[in-house]
């Protein structure tokens, strides 16, 4: 008997194929959440925290899945280490909409929508590149793309601040609108430290 | 004459032990400020800063430790990355205490007395766990108590910055405020980077 | 035919002092534009940029490099982490220059000089460190003297927004300096990240 050099990691790719698209989920519910009016927020937020909670879930089914694994696809503190990063992404997600609500923001200032709209693409290349992680060597599209988007968003995020601070609105309520708006900006890193370990992991690989 | 494949490195045990209960030390002087009056709160941050320098201390010690041995319970750089985290757990609680004397705090806001009784929490697994640290394997417990505890600092943290926001302090009170709490909850992320260092640490050797 | 045990990795530690230098010129670019008149600084956060530009360009270099070597100084995921760990100090730095232009900051506070003087040490320190890689053991003065800085720089940073906080400036004004001067105090966290990445090379090649 003799084991591949390469061991497939079949049921980790899953695994984290099932977060790549519990993400997805997350960041439509974040769309809606920003455009709703505000009296449909609290049942948005409610659905964004089951959402976490099933990351959550994922999260442990990995690191569970690691302690019984004799083998594993790469070394098994990157695989931890990616599990912890992608969790990331949707704390910070729940964060904002969990803010957003606690704190009765009525009007989110412009350029939310813009973020979100780069969040969204940002979650799209990262479910696409989940089922794809047995060859990271072939993923230098998606952490090229991700870095982008990061780059973009950090564009957005410091033009709507700008705004925010030079606009009427009191000092009290700009506080409020820029913790949400933060936590939308450390998605954004999320998602670009998730990318940097896939390619940390292509590194040594190659 | 052998090595043993896993060498005891007791002395890195007894130092992490030694940071353990100066971690145990600065949460009860956190503890103290909180509910002590203004007036006593610059000698119990003196004190603070005398806990800060000896956790320094212990971190150079372990580091030094390193560069002196041959042979280390587990990774070099992994008895690094736990020593420098262990480090941060002070320096936000130091911090905390640091910017409410400075800014001048007057009162501090309802739930920071919860926010650091969980942190007391998880500064006495963490000083309980240090010593176990040969068997981090069966440290499941230490880490997923920690890593509830920082979600329950989570929840009260946002709580307590909305009850804040939509309080009557005006805002650059409530900034103040803000600056504290926020280190108060980076030391509850702190605790969890631990927990994450051992976790990681246990899944590279299981 | 033999490879050396230990590749001399030449190009590596040609293109981390390249990186060194543009972080030095980073500096002098910052320090010129906390002195200039708020006229002058749109020019210099123009020059900060390209500089920023320069520094992505090293990065993936690097990065690029890696991907093409055999064999590597040093772990092929350090050089890596070292490499993302000097990208973020310039990011920081351009940040700072951005915002502050972007709200369109008057006069910058008292303590903003000292700063950027604590960073500018920190820059030349690192600078001077880059191109002695190849020997990681015997930098200990260099990452103890930047651990060093960012104590100062912490100090410095916490009585500058004391004086922020208890000064004359409306709120507004507070927010936006306070996250110009955030974004210097992540700088110098940014230098001591790096020397921590160098310290954990030499720790494990000890």
């Amino acid at each position: 008997m003799r084991f591949s050099r390469k061991p497939t990691g079949k049921q980790f790719f899953e695994l984290f194929t099932a977060i790549g698209s519990n993400i997805g989920h997350s960041v439509e519910v974040l769309r809606e959440f920003v455009r709703a009016p505000a009296e449909q927020r609290a049942e948005l937020a409610a659905r964004m925290r089951e959402l976490e909670h099933a990351g959550d879930d994922a999260t442990h089914a990995i690191i569970e899945h690691l302690d019984r694994s004799f083998v594993t696809p790469f070394d098994r503190e990157d695989i931890y280490r990616l599990a912890v990063r992608l969790d990331d992404v949707v704390d910070h997600m729940d964060a904002a909409v969990d803010l957003a609500t606690l704190y009765r923001v009525q009007e989110l200032p412009d350029g939310v929508e813009a973020l979100v709209g780069l969040l969204c693409q940002a979650a799209q290349l990262t479910a696409e590149a989940m089922p794809r992680l047995a060859s990271p060597q072939n993923l230098t599209t998606y952490w090229v793309r991700v870095n982008e988007l990061e780059n973009d968003a950090d564009q957005v995020y410091r033009r709507l601040l700008s705004a925010l601070f030079n606009g009427s609105r009191d000092a009290l309520e700009v506080l409020k609108l820029k913790d949400v708006v933060d936590e939308l900006e450390s998605a954004a890193d999320a998602f670009e430290h998730v990318a940097n370990v896939v390619h940390s992991i292509a590194v040594k690989e190659s």
